[in-house]
Formats: structure tokens, sequence, C-alpha cells
């Protein structure tokens, strides 16, 4: 196991619990109870089951299970308890605000933590902690490269795998295969109630065409109705595009790419799609600087699509378009910021975002690219690497 | 797409929503609201984005993305929304008692609901669907028995893929590779706040001693301390034993398979865990009947585990041995019934059960075998195939 890299995360445990309760402090939130798997190892440097207690005078960590590997990853000193009754007892006093992740947090457990802390009202304190998450360390930035990388290295092999006939999910499980001994995590974070996601956004021709539940302009068809989004079994036929949207995963930290391929030539019109794509990420990843509005990215794309006579097609087909060209990645897949319709906030230095300007062409299949950036004071700089060119394949 | 599964699950939808009428009446729940993805599957036959009102008079299918596709779908009539605010109008009268998943639905959704059906109050409808999606139609059966087909394809492969230092996360990179063609959903679904899974459980010597925050008796390493358990980067060595807990999933249904390998001799002591819990699991499966307690499976596996003098062993190391010897397995890895200590209900014919009796040997590592069984009048009949003998590969 590379060490190295949670002695990293361990020195920033401090940091961050600072940060929240200045936050907290700010926001007038007397205390709170982080919960949810992804915030409490943001905050830990475990993931092991437990709970962080944070006011303004200590944190309290509190470990359900497995305490003792607890103990070797985070900094905190551990307490073990069997249930989370056991937290008012360590207290110094009874907080009567508690934060809360309630957008995670499901009814029944928050009937419990009302039983718990009989004196407090609860608030909502994911927005502060997705505050925080937003800018990213040297370290975070590092291993969102190194999932960049894992990523990039299995994009590049997709001219020598696919062939003609093999359904998309068999180029699926070979991209998963090449992906896995780099340590790559295949269980892609995603917050929130009903949202699954998944590593191997393959789709092929038609399938790039067909929406689903999910808010991207391309679902799929997936494995079978009953998740209907990512690769399915249809085969890849020659002069069809083949849109791999991956995503991997290291260390907890997400990275997204999307890259075009096709067995012979593809149609004019997608390839004129995947140009203009191109030359809108490039032009975003180029004018952007600390400051610029987040809505500014999806404005700025939308009306060069426009320009270029392809806004029919850009961001999914009519009427069923999205308002975003990216989002920001993290120890989630898509976090704030969102590069999207009406997010009038600033970009800042630490943020790393994936945009991914895309375009559906109704019959014919999706084309578009998509790469994942950190938010200098110069601009953006990509930490994906894959080339760029759309790649025909023999044929 | 092969259509006629989803023609099977059509034609289940208006039982299912009659069943779960009754239980209503019985149980005194005036309506309900279903809202989690894999429940409104289990009545709609769609996964697409939206709710199920359902009273003793009548279902109402609320879809807010993506309608098309849901209409394609299910056989309900489908009811295009943009927000549940709409869902009020279209009702004959306002609900007093209206039943939610509560055990998954978080908090800031429940308080829009409140403000939604400010007449109501909310009752949790959860253990009433479990209780339903516990017994399994003929077509549930097949679709886990094709996802154990899948499981057991790829775990005959292991002999001739298993390579001295080849990493954990390597070997599960290949498994990936065999089953994703044959139509696996590598997005293993388990119910509950912070219930993460994945199907590569591969654990290599140590790793099998590992516990983490998952109640099962051995979490392993897994890619990282963000994502503690299941296949790690270490090295599979010779003479260590490889235990493959391998989850498959289709068309939705889930199978679950624990095979063991090693390349060259293993201990006596590895060995001889292996037959025991062989044993145990042979014993389980003939044994059992329509109308033993679900309890019974975990006491009669470990007075047995007992007698062979491998107690200390049985279930994990002590004192964090698990008090299950297995569970119900369907739309959700692990579901009603419970084969746990204090689980006193019988179970019943149609129910489908993944039986895992293991052992963990401290610096050893971890054997054990798994099978998915239906439970028919006669007793158990398996639906993994996979050859049941430890291989040990050449060395």
């Amino acid at each position: 196991m590379p060490h190295h890299r949670l002695e990293s995360l361990k020195k920033e445990v401090p940091k961050r619990i600072e940060a929240l309760r200045s936050l907290m402090v700010e926001e007038k939130i007397e205390a709170a109870l982080i919960l949810q798997r992804v915030d409490l190892f943001y905050f830990t440097a475990t993931a092991q089951e437990g709970a962080l207690y944070v006011d303004e005078k200590e944190e309290l960590f509190f470990v359900k299970k497995y305490a003792p590997r607890a103990r070797e990853e985070s900094p905190l000193e551990v307490i073990e308890i069997s249930s989370l009754k056991e937290i008012p007892s360590f207290l110094r006093k009874k907080p009567k605000l508690l934060g809360l992740e309630l957008d995670v947090v499901p009814v029944e457990l928050f009937f419990s933590l009302q039983q718990i802390f009989p004196e407090a009202k609860f608030q909502n304190i994911s927005p502060l902690i997705l505050r925080l998450r937003m800018i990213k360390s040297p370290s975070e930035i590092e291993l969102i490269k190194e999932a960049a990388q894992i990523a990039s290295f299995a994009l590049e092999k997709v001219p020598y795998i696919l062939r003609e006939e093999m359904s998309e999910l068999e180029l699926a499980g070979e991209l998963l295969r090449l992906i896995m001994p780099k340590g790559h995590q295949e269980y892609i974070r995603m917050r929130g109630f009903n949202r699954e996601a998944h590593s191997w956004h393959v789709l092929s021709g038609e399938s790039g065409t067909v929406l689903s539940h999910i808010d991207a302009p391309m679902g799929g068809f997936g494995p079978s109705v009953a998740y209907p989004m990512g690769a399915s079994l249809k085969p890849i036929r020659k002069n069809e595009v083949v849109l791999v949207d991956l995503s991997t995963c290291f260390w907890g930290y997400h990275s997204d790419q999307t890259r075009c391929f096709s067995i012979g030539k593809l149609p004019e019109l997608l390839k004129r799609g995947y140009e203009v794509s191109k030359k809108i990420i490039n032009l975003l990843a180029k004018e952007a600087r600390p400051g610029f509005s987040a809505e500014w990215f999806y404005k700025k794309a939308k009306s060069f699509a426009e320009e270029e006579g392809l806004g029919d097609y850009f961001l999914g087909p009519k009427p069923y378009q999205t308002k975003f060209v990216g989002h920001g990645i993290g120890l989630e897949i898509s976090e704030p910021p969102f590069l999207a319709l009406g997010h009038d906030y600033p970009i800042q230095e630490g943020m790393t975002l994936s945009i991914e300007p895309k375009m559906v062409f109704p019959e014919l299949g999706a084309v578009g690219i998509e790469n994942t950036y950190v938010v200098t004071s110069e601009g953006l700089l990509p930490l994906t690497s894959a080339q760029e060119e759309l790649i025909e394949v023999g044929g």
C-alpha cells in the first residue's frame, strides 16, 4: 500500500475541520454531526463507519465499525461506540442547533437522531461541506491526476481493442480489465437519493441517442431495463461512432474523460460534431480564468455551438437538452461547482472541473469530448491526457 | 435486447401492486408513495425516475424523467410530471396516512413531501415492500439463475487465469472482463444509507483476515482507504488462499457465489476450514425445508463448526464474528430473510437465499463457500453451479 498518500490525507484533516468550524461560526451553526461515508472520509481520512461531531471548541470522532482500522488510518482520536445513542454522554453540552447532512440522511435515521438530541433543531450542513470540498489541495489534485492517468492509459488502448460485433459491454469489460490493476475503484460515487453511477459509459451508434433518468445528454440502453444506462449488449458496428465516457477513481478521487472512436469512416456530420466539441472544450479551457462565473462555460459553449449551426444537437436531442456543460469533480463524480445555466458564482483556483461538450445526432449517435481540469491562477490545466483526435480504426 | 424478459416482468406488475394493496389494507395504511429506484422497478417494470402512488382503489405512476422510455417499458399508464408537487392534483382525495420508504428517503425530500401532503402523517412502507419482494416468482428465479450462471462461468475460469504476483485487482479485472459481455450489471445494489457494494470481493492470504465497516466476516484491504473493502493491489502469492466472492447481477437480479483457489499447496488448517464450510453448506441445503426458521441456518451452522473444533474461526475472527450465515437475495444483494441470530420467522417457498459459511484464520486467510438457492416445497435447490472443490493450481 502506498502509504505516502495516506500521510498526505492525514495532514489535511486538522485544516479541513478548522475550515468547517470557521464556516459554521459564520453561518451560526452550533455543532455538526457528519455521517455520510464520503464526507466522513474527507474530514477523518478513514472510510470506516462512524460519526464526526464538530462544535466551536472540539471534534469527537465516533466509530461503530471497524474501530481498530479507523485508528490506524485517521489522525483523530477514535472513540469506539456501538450505537449513536452513546454520543451525547461524551459531549460537554447538548447542542441546540445541530448540522446534519439532510440531503442524504434518511428519515428513519433522522428520527433516531431527534430522540438522541431532543433539545436540538437541525439544519442542513451539506452545503457548507460541499463548499469546502470544492477547493482541492495539491494532494487531492494529484490523486485526481492519477485517476485521470488510469483512464488515459485505457482510452489510448481502445483502437487496439475495438472489433466489429463486439458488444458495448464487452468493450467495457476490456476497459475494466485495463483499469482495475492500476488501482481503479470500481465504485463511482454520486451523492444523493437514487443516484447510481458507473465507469463504463460506452455508447455506440443508436445507443448514444437514447435518453434515461440521468441528467446527461445521453443515457444509453444499459445492461437491461433494470439499469437503463451505460453499456449494453448492443453489438458495435462498422461506421458507427463509439463514445467512451470513462470515469475512473483512485484513492477515492474521480476523473472523467470522454473520447470517440469508430471502426471505418464516420458520416461527415458526426465528424463535424466531434471537431466542434473539441473546439469548444479548447476554447473554454483557454479562455477561462478564476473569477469567471460557472455558467459562463455553459453559455459560451452553447453560443459557439449555435454559431457553428449545431445548436440543435448540442447537449442532447431537442427538447431534452441539458443545461450544463460540466461539473466539479472530486470525492464524488459530480459535485459543485456546476457549469450550468443559473450558476452564477465564480470559479476559483483549486477547483477541479470536468468539461464535457457533447452532441447527439438523432439516429446517428453521440459524439463529444470530456477532460478534467484544475483551475490555476493562470487558467485551466488539463489533468486528463489521452490524445484528442477522433480515431477511425481500420475499416 | 431479449424482450421476453421484459414481457414477463410486465405481466407481474398488476399482481405485485395488488399484493401491496392487500398488505396495506391489512396494516391500515391508506396510501403509499414509492420512490426508491429498486422498489419502483419492482412495481412498474421500469427504472426511470418517478413515483408510484397506490391507494385502496387506484395506482398512479408519475414519471419525471424519462417519460417516453418509461412508457415503452411499463405496463402502467405514465403521467409525466416535472415536480412531485404536481401529484396531489391528480388524486381523488388527500391521504391522511401515507406510506413512504422512510429507511431510504432523505430528510430534505421528506420535508418537501410534508409540504406537498400537509394533511398526511407518514409511515414506513419499506417493511411491507420487502416482505413482498422476499417471495420470488418463477421469472425472478430464472433471472437470479442467469446471474448465477454468469458467475459460475467466470469462477470456473479462475484456475486458468490465476498467476503468481498478479494483484487481487488484476484478477478482479479479469473476472469483470468475463462477466460484462454476458450482460452483468456492474452496479451491485445494496439498500440503505452508506451502503456500498461491489462484485469483486477477491481476497488473498492476509487480505481475508482484514475487517472493515461492512457486516461481513472478511472485508479486505480494498483499492484504498477511501474504499476499504474488496480486492486490493496486494499481489497473490504461492501457497496462499484466494477467496473469490463474486456477486453478479442480470436484469437487476443478483446472485452471490464464493469459491476458493490457491497457487500451490495450502496449509492443512485452511483446507480443513474449507472442507468443513462445504460440509456445512451441504448440510443446510439438504436439511432445510419451508417452515424452518431463518435463524435455524445460523445456529445449525455454528454448532456444526463448533463440533468440528473450528468455532473460533467461524464467520470471522474472535470477537468480531458475524451473527448470520446467509441472506435473502434478489433486486438487492442482501435483503430479507436474514439467516441470522434472532430472525425466528419461517423461510417459505419461493424465497431465494445466499448461504455463506466462511472461516477466518488469523495470519493465514479466509476460506469458505457461498451458493444461492431457491426454497421449493421439497427443499433448497441450488441456482449457482461452479464446481465446489477447492482448487490448488500448479505450484
